[in-house]
């Protein structure tokens, strides 16, 4: 398979279509392919070659999807990089990879003072943005204009499709390794689930250098359909977009959801054009995607659940499954259609349904490994599984429930509290805009169970009331021992996962470890 | 990607739900894959290992599913034999895959004494049918009993899954190598164009041994749908058993779908339960296509354009592309999901639309080879591309048109003459039922086209009627120069395809080569 195939079939099905709607502008796949060729030759004429890297840092446009198909077409691998790093850490992506030539927006340009000197392997950078040319920088449409179309390079099968450093969430980030075949295989998989064909427009709404967002990249482009963009999500700037390029899907993190459900905005759009919303990358609180169903009950709600390393998919909970009050609601769904998924012990034994484990996953889609990292790579694909870090059970029918990152699992007197289930009785607490539970360091028990708590605008909470909340729902030794209430949004990743490594730091300061 | 891991899926998903319905046996996915592990174990324990050849010559039933699994389980590669074949033909096939078990039922069992002595490879043969267990053969329900269940071998990826003798239509037979990866990928393609899901109800009413029908197997299994059976082909049976089952899926190859259409016998029958009907594995004439959408207007008619080289589908002409009249309905359909498409010239350079050449494909579903015929497998496989024999063209939306497959054309006077096109003329005749086109020796043109045709019942037809017919719809020197009206049916492959090698053996014989 070749990341390319993708778009040579966009072009052979649908040409003289829609490829990609950004503002004003407006490409058929015929046009994008053209670009694509002529600046993956551009790429080759500044020495590009195979499997060599080159990096992005930039907001999403109708660019940035020219620039991950231009780096398969010149035989290389892309490096997408968090678009909310410190300058410190772009440095180490960039180097660690040794991506040689890197591609910027106007939203990053400011950073290239401070992370020029940073640089060592980076030989080139591109300008993509709208605005004049910073110096130093290589002119994006210039180089289109300037170089002729090339052949596909033909780089496929298990040749390097792209580095995508997980994380920064906890510990070093480490860069996956995801080849041709795995993201193709991952296409597949997506578009019967999301129903993609040639009618489709799909926003990019979140980051596209995240799993979550290109977890449909490719299978877009495969249905022959559109590409829809924001530059980043803003509640407005989603709505205005659905309703004025008529989409009809999209991805939203659970922390974009709750956005809009909680904005007040959703009504003055008309979004009747939206038929599917694929959430995932985070636990989806319950309280939030009931409110989101029942705010817009002509979408349906299809969750992922995966992760990097599988390119991302690994299960699918169905809009059939999303029932009201079913238990089903709380799960992740089942295993997707080409994805083989296990629970399995600490010797690596499958457990049965109702039992909890490390949930595992086998497939096409399973990364070649992590980047320079043999140990890791060993440890996270020992038995021929792909272990996700994630604690959780299957039921009789196959539907997966996670129970907690095994990181984020808080360990109070024995008994193990898996943080999801705490913050998802206090998501139930109708005065409640965002919370996060962590474990902080008790001399008694070794953990406590501790929440952060921001309101919502109007609402005004005390730690005691969203203990007496909380003390209905789930069991006393769940129940949190303290409670901050913050006026300020919790910190969040460039995917929008909210950075409970963050917030663990002050606790845990001086300790030389994040558990007891 | 494993084989197995189809029938993993459907446990996990859909455990208690129904496998296999045949007469009046009905399983559970539960049950099927203990009594396929159980069959894996008898399979090893008669010494059966890792890509050792297990053949099968029998009707279509739900032990025949069990055996393909069981195979897989077992780590060994299947040989599903073509059931049309002659006893030497069969001997043939086993000798040359060196099979080493060959399970046969009821209908197959009397050519045992024939076959026996011409057996070198195989070792055991195992008796699959209702009635008495022949001398010397093993029990199926005895092997299953005696067996305990195994683990999964886990043979899969490029590992041999099946060899899958092609055609028999011209020359010798060759043995088709399709790995796991080659079987599971057409299955990620097949689910999302045929929409099988896990209430979905598949009926096996071609022959389960060729890749049409197969072509639905395994994704069948993969959305945990049910699948049903009829032994072979009949009209009332296909009729009863998708009236009784509530059947919602089938393949259909042309053939059947006329002896349905001319049948009289559909409007007997409830199939409100079919929605979709799969057809392919020759070209279906126009006027019996029109016909059947006539006759069944509920029904999603879905064809498959394809080959057992490429485990098979290739090409996907979608529902919404059945509009009578349209210039469409002829042709084959775009690229399906994974499989790329190219029409290339005799030096495989790519054709720009319009133009005829060779339908070639790529994609995870291309075949290893032919077993042990390795000039014949870079030849079919030179470039990188999967070379069909088709000849055809593409429209400017990828829509691909089988002109005639590279044999059966037609050469007279200098001009290409492309035998389906004569024959889609002849069949826009209401009296005919069925007809072929081939091309005989003529002294002046080298080649004369000649047609065959088979009245329906109360037709009465001259040769001269049928020419005149046909000047109406296609170019004079294209008319067929000779007629023959024949009162029997024509001679049909296993999997129904006319096989006009032996119409063309008279005409050509004593001639060392069947064009001029």
């Amino acid at each position: 398979m070749y990341l390319t195939q993708t778009l040579r079939r966009a072009v052979q099905t649908a040409g003289p279509r829609t490829a990609t709607l950004f503002g004003n502008r407006r490409r058929t796949w015929t046009e994008c392919a053209e670009r694509v060729a002529r600046l993956a030759g551009a790429l080759q004429g500044l020495g590009i070659g195979r499997e060599d890297r080159v990096a992005i840092l930039a907001l999403n446009s109708d660019r940035y999807l020219e620039y991950l198909y231009a780096v398969a077409w010149a035989g290389a691998a892309a490096n997408p990089v968090n678009i909310r790093l410190a300058a410190p850490e772009i440095a180490y992506t960039l180097e660690d990879s040794a991506s040689r030539v890197l591609f910027v927006d106007d939203a990053f340009a400011a950073l290239l003072p401070v992370l020029r000197p940073l640089l060592h392997s980076v030989d080139h950078i591109v300008f993509m943005g709208e605005g004049a040319v910073p110096e130093g920088c290589l002119d994006y449409e210039g180089l289109i204009r300037a170089s002729a179309p090339v052949p596909d390079a033909e780089a496929g099968g298990s040749q390097l499709a792209g580095l995508f450093y997980t994380g920064g969430t906890t510990g070093k980030s480490k860069g996956v390794m995801l080849s041709h075949d795995n993201l193709v295989y991952n296409a597949l998989n997506v578009v019967p689930l999301m129903g993609y064909d040639d009618a489709s427009v799909y926003l990019h709404a979140a980051p596209m250098f995240h799993l979550a967002d290109m977890a449909s990249t490719f299978a877009v482009t495969l249905a022959g359909a559109t590409h829809s963009f924001v530059p980043r999500f803003d509640v407005e700037a989603v709505l205005a977009t659905i309703q004025r390029e008529r989409v009809t899907h999209t991805l939203l993190v659970p922390t974009m959801v709750n956005l809009l459900v909680t904005s007040g905005k959703v009504p003055a759009y008309d979004i009747g054009s939206l038929r599917r919303l694929l959430y995932g990358a985070s636990p989806m609180p319950e309280a939030v995607l009931t409110a989101a169903l029942e705010l817009m009950p002509g979408v349906q709600f299809t969750q992922g659940y995966g992760q990097t390393e599988a390119a991302p998919v690994i299960t699918v909970l169905a809009p059939e499954h999303h029932v009201k009050g079913s238990l089903r609601l709380r799960s992740a769904g089942q295993a997707a259609l080409g994805v083989e998924v296990r629970i399995l012990d600490g010797d690596d034994r499958e457990l049965p349904p109702g039992t909890v484990g490390e949930v595992c996953a086998r497939g096409g889609n399973v990364m070649r490994g992590y980047w320079q990292l043999e140990e890791q790579t060993r440890a996270a694909l020992r038995s021929g599984w792909l272990h996700t870090g994630d604690l959780g059970y299957m039921d009789e029918e196959g539907f997966v429930f996670i129970v907690d990152r095994a990181k984020d699992m808080v360990i109070s007197g024995g008994e193990n509290i898996y943080s999801v289930e705490v913050e998802g009785a206090i998501y139930q607490h109708p005065g409640v805009q965002e919370c996060a539970v962590i474990g902080i360091p008790d001399e008694q028990w070794g953990e406590a169970v501790h929440a952060i708590v921001v309101p919502r605008p109007a609402a005004r909470l005390t730690p005691e009331e969203i203990i007496d909340h909380c003390r209905a729902l789930i069991a006393g030794y769940k129940l949190p021992r303290s409670v901050e209430i913050r006026a300020q949004p919790l910190p969040v990743s460039g995917a929008g996962k909210i950075l409970k490594a963050d917030l663990r730091q002050p606790f845990w300061e001086g300790r030389g470890r994040g558990v007891n």
